[in-house]
């Protein structure tokens, strides 16, 4: 119960802090007869790694995902996957610096009184270099659910900063280096970014993900609502300090005429609840959206205590990134893809039996779209 | 794993339909040696009871507690402590029309997809008087706090439709209907409410939840992260559809020199982070906003359709809340008492040892503060 | 995580104390669309029941099991499933003089130092009649494994002090008091126990269960095998000491050549495994046995302490049942239905898709035999 | 929950298959600040490790276990500890006779059925080759319970097929290939394994494990019991049948009077109860028995099926321990270590409060044995 754990039938635990030999981890619960491609997991990878675009930190890896156990000719077997990633670049020298301080806005302080001990090096295991693990175990999941039932998860940079996408173009998003899908606002993306890493700052984001083909049914009440699920999923992303499910907050100032999405023979008229009624997939796309915060990793100098409790100005060094929302992306994604492949076995287990004769709506009306 | 459980080692389960003959739960972790203060967990029941204003459903439930176990001569034991809540006041006929169609916006649809068989009478398992048996199992975790840490956990509404509150006075979120905590604003939600009433339509809203005096060091690393759990557990109340820690979504337009709270040795100097560093308590007040939707109960007809799939029209009768984030407010505190103490648990039982010589800046200026 | 759940996807958490108002438990993860027979659940309550002969406990108990959620129109519909059993006949005054002191052989002594109070009248929590929901919600399972799979699950009496079944005559077992399939042992058992209420002491006893019917492939690798969880769910009892598959400790002295039991195509040769191999169910016969401890509540006088450390001498007054392995049987049934529900469950949510064109062997042999 | 994992609060989850790359694991929970002996935990793999002498398989495996995370400077932080063994003698081509036949006695007819493909070579996850990740993990739990408590935990083996070791003296069990602790043993215990290999057949033998120095007070009710953890944890190793606490199956013969171990101010008078009591340790020796069976893999033909459920005939190739049993004793030991260690976390996290005067009576009469 020290919390590396996510997921209950299909289950990922991770290892390692971000200067250590390696990172990994161990997924519990995949089903067998699984043919992996793992250069789509690789790819994945790929896309969250850093040292890509110059808007992210120049720290090179290789992220190369080995499998370790699991995997029988290319095919899973039932048994627990062993995941591992070496950390190839890891420069300890630029962190001795900071072993007695505690850098605002980050973990340091709280690991500190928490264990009494810390690995300070690149913030340890507080370190987004563990996320890498996420994604290899996401992409398992996303493979399964779009080879068995057509499920797509996939993500975009909604805003930074000031600059927010207005069009959804999902031929675009993976067009340019920000994940944005309105191809209008790259220009102005670039220019945010240039002015900010001049001025040594950062800056938070705005990362939506949407899951279409979801079957309805998936979620338990009352606790382990799906959409409940993904509000921790999303959550224990580093650096993430909100999430929305459909409209999310802007039900505030909705009346119930309004945000009901009523039902017809050929789907729902709306999606204001974002693919969830009562914690439960409806069939409809699962809309999810989340805000980062802007990284504390910056140049310029802040104000902070060391660890006998005196006051020190600090500023951060090493290679960081300036938005740590643009990479959020496939790791929300492989989030979101690991909350819909736990509740999919969750629900089959009790469920498998259950056959009704009402049509899915949600299904009809995609049909009818293509 | 059906998901009626929260918690890991101050763990509730609660079963219990709306129309059942009782709602009740199992609270089990709970420490040895606590005296319970019946009186006050009584008192928060009647805060989320119905029936206790015109602006809330005109069911009238007692929603007298029961304990069956547990606790001997007014004691906790450290069993595995019953709760039991009797159903006084349910009216099934209200709900026959019902039984083969689906109401709009509730978990009808969802749970028949599911389940293929449901309780249809008030929303059987999926309707909100389940919550009652988690104000109780709340209760008992404030008081553990409140004896051991002085940690208050405090609720009120922030917003309800256009009207927001815009002073926090806590002395006065008890004195009105509201648990608003801005007298300013009683007249207008007054007024609001009363148009709605007659309109027959329902509202969103916004609650915030504040804990006081929370210790540095809990939260784990890094699935289960103090503000991942505190997501998943609001996210688990019905209608929730956001959750917010600190800034929320505010931190999307920040940067990281705005963002990060400095540290002093006389406290941080701001609290952006809303008291979660790194997934781990920092000693500042715990923020958690979140939104609950308008119910999809209205008098207003609304397209749906049965259970064969054909469209029909629905009128919702039956006695609802006409803005369900009202009542939400003490749910809202127990969701984050129950976290808190589960989060207590689980960090002492593995860093009891732990010892550091770095002050607690936060304790500090509360002290200062004082 | 206190310990007073089992089952990971069919789930049971109970409470209850031997004196307290009530006993109950939440079965969360029954699949819905179950027809329940009540009668046969209250059957197997009545089996366990006090009060039924004069070889047991003399304490009269209805144990009338109230479904108070989870059953609509008699139908399981997948939600949380609240049992209630009032307690009817406490008398605490019988325990009263026990207050201070630690019987021994029992929890008293244990109890007090972990949790440093107990509700001391009859035992508390650590009494074993907490077992009577354990039987109502095995006897929920057993429905279920019988319904869907023709699963029996069926224990006895196979020896109670020096008095040893010889044959196993099922037919013969629901005949006795003493739930023993061999009845020329019958006066034996009734001669031994006559004497030993004379003498004012109790006595041991083994009881085994055998579960017939179950399909190949239920278990997991490699810690949550059947029979590691068999074996954890029959030392749950009270009482137990020992637990053994198949064989048991007759392996100690077997040789491989013997003990492996071969394949053919008209089935297994014989059965040493127990219907367990590598943890996952081989399709034949699942066996075990268990020991149950002499009550150590007895009216000869015994050496002990009170609550300060100084020694006392002690006489249990009360009723208790001079054998508690009699009334053991249906409890050992409905914790081997419990498991073998939860890992059809289990097996069932990740291996749904698995299709072998292997014949299953066991059932092969069944159907020859019958 | 497919299984790999074991332990709530100290969690060890393993991966990995015989002849794959690499074994490993990944223990969540240990607290941090413990100063880790990395030549005590090399010790350990290296009694379980095969090639050690002549009575186990010649396998020849380094088995080097390498801390990937989690241990900082020597030091473990809290953090979750990644553990690595590489695969070095993997000889496949052993293997690939036997893809599509089943071994009797293995898991290979139940693997094969339960996921439809396995990795056939040496077993694959069934393979006891995993057993080498517990007992690093295990070691680790060793050091912390020796360090913090003086708990030794500490195996035997009692009996190899007929040859029961009548004399316990701990000085010798690391003198002799056995593990036996009675040297009077050891010349026939040779003399029958010699005739064993010969023969090619196997063997069974029975395992004791004892931990002294346990406090009072580990132990959950009612199905967490310390006994029933124990049970499933002990069943959990490969060819393991049987598991007894104190006594055992020696209690069905017992009566009451005898079998309670009566309490005064200098201690119990005997520890018939294996130091269990209710569940909960009762500061006595914790005692645990075991069979394990004899392995399967002889090389006298057998009986036995191919996937398609033709009979062949089969005679097992490759390596193997004539008796399995020699080498579970550090695997038992590292069993018992982790459940201890686990229990101690769930105990302190709920009870850290409890101050009791009574006298820890066991812990007098251990002093006063001094």
């Amino acid at each position: 119960m020290a919390g590396n754990s996510i997921g209950e039938l299909f289950r990922l635990t991770t290892f390692g802090e971000s200067h250590g030999p390696a990172i990994g981890g161990i997924v519990d619960g995949c089903p067998p007869g699984l043919v992996l491609d793992l250069d789509a997991i690789q790819h994945d990878l790929d896309r969250r790694k850093p040292g890509t675009s110059r808007y992210t930190t120049q720290r090179r890896e290789d992220d190369v995902v080995k499998f370790l156990s699991g995997v029988f000719e290319g095919v899973t077997t039932g048994a627990s996957i062993g995941l591992l990633i070496e950390n190839t670049d890891q420069r300890s020298q630029d962190y001795s610096n900071i072993k007695d301080l505690f850098r605002p806005g980050h973990a340091d302080y709280t690991y500190h009184h928490k264990f009494g001990i810390r690995d300070y090096r690149g913030g340890g295991r507080s370190s987004a270099r563990e996320t890498a693990v996420r994604v290899a175990a996401g992409a398992i999941a996303k493979q399964y659910l779009k080879q068995r039932f057509g499920i797509e998860v996939r993500g975009y940079l909604a805003q930074l900063g000031p600059v927010k996408a207005e069009k959804l173009d999902w031929t675009q998003v993976e067009q340019n280096d920000f994940f944005c899908p309105d191809p209008d606002k790259i220009e102005a993306l670039d220019s945010f970014m240039r002015d900010l890493k001049k001025s040594g700052d950062s800056v938070g984001a705005r990362v939506n993900v949407v899951a279409t083909n979801v079957p309805v049914g998936w979620g338990e009440p009352v606790f382990d609502r799906l959409d409940a699920d993904i509000a921790h999923a999303m959550m224990s992303i580093n650096a993430v300090k909100a999430v929305e499910i459909g409209d999310g907050f802007a039900v505030v100032e909705q009346q119930g005429s309004t945000h009901r999405d009523a039902l017809t023979p050929q789907g729902f008229t709306a999606n204001h609840a974002g693919g969830v009624l009562g914690g439960i997939s409806s069939g409809q796309d699962i809309r999810v959206s989340m805000a980062l915060k802007p990284t504390s990793s910056i140049s310029i100098p802040g104000q902070s205590i060391n660890t006998s409790g005196e006051p020190v100005e600090l500023v951060t060094k090493g290679r960081h990134d300036p938005c740590v929302g643009i990479r959020a992306v496939p790791i929300a994604e492989a989030m979101l893809a690991i909350v819909l492949m736990d509740h999919f076995l969750r629900h089959h287990a009790q469920n498998h039996q259950v056959q009704v004769s009402t049509p899915d709506i949600a299904a009809i009306a995609r049909q009818q779209a293509e």
